[in-house]
């Protein structure tokens, strides 16, 4: 991206549009975000987190959001907003080169089924493939090499970055963003056994994604056995994560980077995966929990509430040391409980 | 999927292929499956587990899929089989809208070179690739957007998804189901280290799928650096899973999501991995183990069984004090074994 | 790939190549590697790893790659080096059957936008697409299906496999190896909370591969919210790893599969990450810092050396003993010391 090729604003123009107070040059202009470290005198900074407050005085940027409070430690013009960092979010957005861009139509290498029906503005991009049936909404992308199949229904405003999946009869809502690579319908993982081997179980249910879903690269979210796999509105899904079939997430949760949820199990809203947690099947999780990083749960969580498992990582030397003792942990325990008992005798 | 579009039968040929046992009316037509709950007066339910028998009674199904011991106290039509769920796994085949569709033949925008050999009733997506001197069998379908490379044989009746990517010299089984995002060959992790860099090992080998593999939506299976990988007959892989170069898989073995499989390691015969598992390399897993989601397995294991490893989710505030005590565990250890001593004294 | 097709040296030719002394029969033809046990009498053998020793004197190997010490010991034609295992790599890549591949050009279904600039011999796959802006060095191979975003950068001698996704504005070095399915430059994973739902903050970053780095299938490397998402030079990165925005890779490292960085972690060079290890954000690894397979690293590491969590798997019957213990290790510690307190007393 050429630095040229920014979007340029005032002062003036960009306090508007954040609802912010300006203190400073109303015509000044701006064209981009950076870190207070980095920001360059074209440059918008942003104070969210008082452990960059140090670096407030020494900034070069044009202008600074941040609350009101740091107001007069400003070295330079300011943007003053009670919650600086959706400022910087919605700043994010208004500076995003992506944003503004023309749709460019249907490629002439998109392969398009004649009864597909597509709404306004839509982009179809090359080498791009929509199957029969499939309906889309206003103002959606379809990137490059994407594929939707038969069936499926896009919401207004959604894009699909290059490479996307979509299997047939898959429900997408509006405003979602789906990055290369996911996989949204894939067959679950169901199969019967009859003592010596596998038998498949048609994955006869489908996937439905609220509004504002993002998903992230190369991610899976499969279809459901029989009834549909649930993403509720709002919902934010990092890179790698897999959802198996007939999961349910309730609206505003977010999985970090390859969470993965076994079958059935029910995420409720506002929850917090982190990175790498694992959750079994057929599990209910109320709403309101977080769960820390590569934690493991195979019992479902009923109170609100920070839940973890494992252990930090040390030294590799006095890890093995105690990975022995805690193969004795029952042992151990055993031995206690015998030593207090005869203190007591 | 619209529901007129769903195949339908009379509950005697549904017996009949099923080789069930007709309590009920021959000539009812159902066209769909669900669940006890959820199943309405056109569709068939199961029941395959005794946890639902308290749904029987209330069931609004056209017939139930069900063990001859509950054919008393099913409100409805019924078909009575030894194994419900073998049956309910059959019959959802049958009411699969995919299943009994015609290939499509070679889509005008797929590239197949012409030295590619293709079987009887080949379907080749819009926009799919096939590369020089390829084996496709007959009844194989290509999805759109997948990359068939140089040299590849793909058995009779596989299908691969959307945007599947074989590499050159793979083996492809029989009646295979690889989703969408599986890439299956891609090189394996090796290089030689110099003392300063990385050498690339090239990685000569290639990767063997056995018939009746299935391959979940964006998991990756390399090929070997000498040798071939290989993955058995009847072998079930769910997403995001990974193998690496020159794993040997069993027949009948099944993976869950996010399984992670080192270098040369060979699992048996009818092994489970829980969702997350990780095998270190150069292992030797025998038949019949079953691993539990999220275990790490660092040595060879002998005996068939159940294996498992890590520390169940807690609250958070629990956690952090425990996990401080794994860090103290030899010590713990040691100091129990000095009081043991000296109450022995 | 049919066994003709392999290159063909002799034994001479190769040594040379090498830098190896060769004692045996210099106009030996060799078509091929494989391992002291498979190698047939038209393939080179490598002894790298004393394990393999006794499978030295039954060879059927043409010749063996090996240490001098090793010389008197080998049945058959040996080219002695002081590092066989780089010999090896070295080997592996003059007999790969890939390697000395004529360009293709560009395919006719490729869509490369004009605007694009596209250095000597580059070859574009079949239905892959390269957008408006992108700037392709010499001797660069795109895969069949692979879509390169506007204004990124490719270095001479890169090669994209199949189905590879780049961002916009993406950097990629030199000699890099891509691998199907890895997506380079997708948001990451950034939102503001208002206290009630997600504000998508606009990833205007981007990501800088160095030369010779190489990303396995399905991995994922996230562009910088601000900033760039910086991999350095000789950097290996194994399938299915996801790398989150803004972090920041030494030279050198490499990162086994499975592997999860969350953002604006740094990681030293020469650092080795086992396969399904979890870093969290914001920390700082140093260099020379190795971590054992599936670990998770929650805190900064400042010194070189081997890091480790979790425990090993176990019986499950064990394991659940010892799991519900560790719920109850801070007690333990507690009680234990109370009783040593009772007994000094």
């Amino acid at each position: 991206m050429t630095r040229s090729a920014l979007p340029t604003l005032t002062l003036a123009e960009l306090a508007r549009r954040l609802g912010a107070r300006l203190v400073g040059d109303a015509e000044r202009p701006v064209r981009g975000l950076a870190t207070l470290r980095e920001a360059g005198p074209d440059q918008v900074a942003f104070l969210a987190n008082r452990a960059y407050l140090k670096e407030l005085p020494d900034t070069r940027a044009a202008a600074v959001l941040l609350h009101p409070q740091h107001g007069e430690a400003c070295p330079v013009d300011r943007l003053e907003l009670d919650n600086p960092y959706l400022g910087y979010a919605a700043a994010s957005r208004l500076f995003d080169p992506l944003a503004g861009r023309e749709p460019a139509g249907i490629h002439p290498s998109a392969v398009v089924d004649p009864s597909a029906t597509l709404g306004e503005r839509v982009e179809v991009g090359a080498n791009a493939v929509i199957e029969a049936g499939v309906s889309v909404g206003d103002d959606v992308v379809i990137g490059p090499g994407s594929v939707v199949g038969a069936d499926t229904v896009i919401g207004d405003g959604t894009r699909l970055h290059a490479n996307v999946t979509l299997y047939h009869a898959v429900v997408i809502g509006a405003r979602c963003i789906l990055h290369s690579g996911c996989v949204i319908g894939a067959d679950g993982f169901g199969f019967a056994h009859d003592g010596s081997r596998w038998h498949k179980i048609a994955q006869l249910g489908g996937v439905v994604l609220g509004d504002d879903v993002e998903v992230g690269s190369g991610s899976s979210i499969d279809r459901g056995a029989l009834g549909d796999t649930l993403i509720g509105d709002d919902v934010k899904i990092d890179s790698q994560v897999q959802i198996a079939h007939n999961v349910q997430v309730g609206d505003h949760s977010a999985l970090a980077g390859c969470v993965g949820i076994a079958g059935s199990t029910q995420v409720g809203r506002h929850c917090l995966l982190g990175g790498g947690v694992g959750l079994a099947g057929h599990l209910t999780i109320c709403d309101g929990v977080q769960v820390t990083g590569m934690s493991l749960v195979t019992n479902s969580i009923h109170e609100p509430g920070v839940y973890s498992s494992g252990t930090g990582a040390m030294a590799n030397a006095q890890w093995r040391k105690n990975a022995v003792r805690f193969k004795q942990l029952d042992d151990i325990a055993k031995r206690l409980a015998r030593l207090e008992k005869g203190r007591d005798a």
